[in-house]
């Protein structure tokens, strides 16, 4: 079931990198939510190549079409299809065999799996499959604000080495994030990033870095024991985004070093119900929500397409040499930003559905 | 599904900590797998309380009984149920309503969830629970190693502040895990780790810590592309163990600061097959297992009971000095070894069950 | 997923007819609710062998063992796990091996199926995994009986050539239904069954018959539309059964003579709201429960184990006579009666939890 | 998850009958595939309106465009999406609320499910949907066509009171079926069931009738035990499709009414392996299928929509007149067939994807 996201809530994504088109179908949203393109072309436009020199020149304009599930402003409550053209795909020339699999892409993995390519390097295992993934997740992001008034922002905490100060504590905006062109909204920071960028991509190489997340307003009681923790349901939408490889809740490692004593959440009071003086537990404790905000770090390797020359074996075991174009991001971090927010509500808008009300007292009936 | 975990090879488990029994069931589990309960006990006697005295010093036998789906030493392709009886459970007093929510456990959000708690304050949330993973995952764990030669091994590799080398690419047994009481397989680095413990146990404290898990001889293609990435279904199920905030794969939150021409793994032709020449993708590139070893680093935040008194707030919202007793341990890392090994099974047993097949090239029929 | 029934309310059964045990684990059913053994039993005896002259000799006393999941008389939200311990289990000899599959029996699709088979002929195709579901069943009814005061009823309303009145428009009691033995609440069509029962059984032969099964006070709107209509999900538990070869909801293949203007339900205004004047949708239109009574009639074919030599094949393809021995019952219908209501519970329980209720009409957030 | 059918071969439908578009998305099918819009395009053409007098004289060239998934003529093993614009779509006037529901329509049950309605009386409900499951159950067809030989085949074999000769051991072809317009195979019967249908017309009335499917070349040991049946699963896709109120498989209703000794199919030995003389079972024991030809017979109940008037009562309870204009079928039957077809189709996928194989007899590793 790769290609579906979701026990209740749950989102379907479609199309290869250089087909004719990607899209989402998102099932289960509720009916009577007010929704429209408005809803979703924003962040689409956040993901969206070409927005600054930092990011691929690949031409998309990403306009979301809206084949189902609305009428009038509201949801129906059937399957919400949203398509997206591609308009500048270039599939490789067929005409020539790909010789060797490119070393850290999914060339590799994928032959082995399907024993078939895509007629470009990319295929589903792109990361223009995202941009689905942004559609299906603003969906999920306007049930959440609205129906349970829950807030997601995401921005860029590190870049290869450079790193800035914490964040999570403010109460930051998207207008703030998207202040700089790196996403991330300390502008002393962002400014270093940018130039670490500029620099692997003068390389030809690329970069690697950390996005933090933080889930606002999240009610108390989202997440199901044992398998199906919240944490694991976030965990499964991040490592689902291509180039994850890292993910931190809460503390994180930083925990593995603290004591019990130094990391326990102690409770207390405010405006009448109970909350936490820290938030170690990153808004998540055995595996449920308890109110506090929810605080993700998210890890990205660097892009492992580079333009300096890879020694590396053909699929005949040959040595060769490659030195691959193509047009990709020397940091996919800036456009990443929305990823991550799509998954953190697509995950929390199944938690959201996936909840079971307990029994109401009633005098029993049998 | 809080309670199920896979797709196709999947385990269901079942019971409170302080209940009549814990259990689990494991369905699509392949027919004619040699299966015995000496396949299922060594694990659980690795995760039993008492071992050491680094342990809780709670007595349970955990001695697992077969209830179904094996006979004369194969499994005949229906459930295979996994029962371990409570042997020392103690409930808590009932009369006794309980005043306050303890920092950094599940109960608080247990009762947001719920509105009703098990009779002691683990219920499902206790890391009792994770003995019916460990047997489930005992019974994955022979069947990929008959099946495919698939090997799981997992070891304490940090607690707290104490660290030792990578021992990654050392071909390392359970025996010699084992050896020592902290399963760290370095005797000095263990020497130090139980020192810690120890430290942490005289001060009522706990500490937590990391353990590495590696999985060899995973066949190239299994994960699926997109949301069930490999990554992403092991992901679920680490999150999923009690106190887990932190997961690494491959060079994880170092490849974030690594350029792209210093991750990519580079092919290599050995043995008439191609390999990488280094392996920080982890053995997973693109979402898909590429038959190198996957690595795993899992972070345990510190236990979260203590005997030192606590400052919290008591449900009513006054302030209240906790100072837990109960039988817990200062570091869950030497237990939580086979629980992380259990986990590792289960998601690949799945990805494995999961993989679909490319068509032979035949004539079509249509 | 074989032994997994549900995607909300979820139930696992386990156990081969001649193992250690039987049993269920029933998952996400709603914490809160009032519920003891006291609750299960009577539907287990239902069910049990050895009732009257009419079923099976084996003896199973049935006593079911909560293992989890409940305390004090109250669900927890955690999974609630049922046992029942085989008792008069028989394993056949080993030393002899199987030389032919009974006719119509499972033997010859579970051995290419599986390449092996269970100690008795019947493993999990037994009818005896029915009692897990039944244990399972009253689980779901006492949810949907104290959370939406819905009521199920079953009798058998056909044994053979012999068939009574309708009673679907009566309000029947199972105190009525368990009055004859066949439980088939009409005295006189009662007493013409039992001797077509016994006249099958004198014969060393088998009959089957229909079990019509009402729904009623199910809330309007259940069930999902297009793939999971509650008609889909009903049917899908009935066929699950063994031995169903047919299903009707409403009217069935009797709808497909009418017309339309005979067979439309047209609305009427009573008691403050809509209801249909006939009931021929069976409760259900357009795949969703419209608060009409559900009713379903469902087709068992006779009992393949029957005591006359039967002329067939043996794996090896030799001609031969089978003589089976064995206990079993002339007519599974009495005995089928709590079982139809067990997966009607379920089926509906099921779409009460999958139920997504619309967004309330507020402001918008965004 | 309404929309979605299979847990492993799974199709989501979309569209609303008078949107933008309706269409599909088939998941996990099988790399490699011969695959095209030819394969498809056929039984859509089928499935269209206006293809005779029988039928609505709706217009829609439904003419399939495949989005992903395929390149030069073979799947990609990523999703296959499928679109289909809807150019005929008719959206009922906003400016008048609708006053009453349509008797045995699914106006009353979508509004209390959710509240809100579709711009005609259809959206999801309208059979317009199934045509997305034509499009998708033609890639199972080619799939199962394909790797397995398994042929699918339905026609008509009851409109009303008419019937004709079991044609279920004849080995129908399409082109036989579809020469007669109501597609009955069986020319004088069909003459018979034309007359009855543009008898009802002639009265705008409607008329139901019951379709027969075979499935021929299922591979033994399809279908998973218990809940899965292979009969539980086909039996869910057939009440899935709009107006199916009764299923029978194999000798159905009519095994009631036999003895186990003449409903028995013994086994002879023919061509080297084991097949049975008789096949009342149809295909399908203990829930697994045998080898032998499935057999279906799907009852549809007349169509709602009628143009005579009918007394019903408003949503606010006055008793009024309706006298539905609207473009319908006097009899969906004859359109119907594709979509049995694509049912089975699809649920025979699922089961062969989700068969477990047994694992090889090898000296175990562990």
């Amino acid at each position: 079931m790769g290609n579906i996201f979701g026990n209740r809530f749950t989102v379907t994504t479609f199309g290869e990198s250089h087909g004719a088109a990607i899209g989402a179908v998102v099932d289960n949203c509720p009916a009577r939510l007010p929704l429209s393109a408005d809803d979703i072309q924003p962040q689409l436009d956040r993901r969206r190549p070409g927005q600054s020199d930092l990011t691929t020149p690949r031409r998309e304009s990403d306009l979301v079409e809206l084949l189902s599930g609305v009428e009038n402003g509201l949801t129906l409550g059937g399957p919400i299809a949203l398509l997206l053209r591609n308009t500048d795909q270039r599939p490789r020339d067929y005409s020539q065999p790909v010789a060797a699999p490119r070393p850290s892409h999914a060339d590799f993995t994928y032959q082995a799996k399907y024993g078939i390519m895509a007629a470009s390097g990319g295929g589903r295992a792109s990361a223009r499959e995202t941009a689905a993934r942004v559609a299906a997740g603003a969906v999920a992001e306007k049930f959440l604000a609205h129906c349970h008034k829950t807030r997601i922002i995401a921005w860029v905490s590190a870049v290869g080495d450079v790193s800035g100060p914490d964040l999570t504590e403010q109460a930051l905006t998207r207008r703030e994030v998207d202040a700089q062109a790196v996403r991330c909204p300390d502008p002393d920071t962002a400014r270093r990033m940018q130039e670490a960028i500029r620099q692997a991509a003068g390389n030809g190489d690329s970069v690697g870095g950390i996005i933090t997340c933080v889930c606002r307003d999240v009610p108390a009681g989202w997440g199901d024991p044992v398998f199906d923790k919240l944490s694991a349901l976030l965990a499964h939408g991040m490592f689902s985004i291509p180039a994850v490889k890292g993910l931190e809740i809460g503390a994180g490692f930083a925990a593995t070093r603290l004591r019990g004593s130094q990391h326990n959440d102690r409770f207390i009071s405010r405006d009448g119900r109970l909350r936490t003086a820290t938030n170690r537990s990153g808004g998540i404790q055995g595996g449920i929500s308890n109110g506090e905000p929810i605080i993700l770090r998210v890890a990205f390797k660097p892009t492992a397409t580079i333009a300096c020359p890879q020694q590396t074996a053909a699929y005949d075991g040959t040595e060769i040499t490659l030195a691959p174009g193509g047009r990709h991001d020397p940091c996919v971090l800036p456009r990443a930003v929305p990823v991550v927010e799509a998954m953190a509500a697509l995950a929390l808008a199944d938690a959201a559905l996936s909840h079971v009300a307990p029994c109401p007292d009633l005098p029993t009936q049998k």
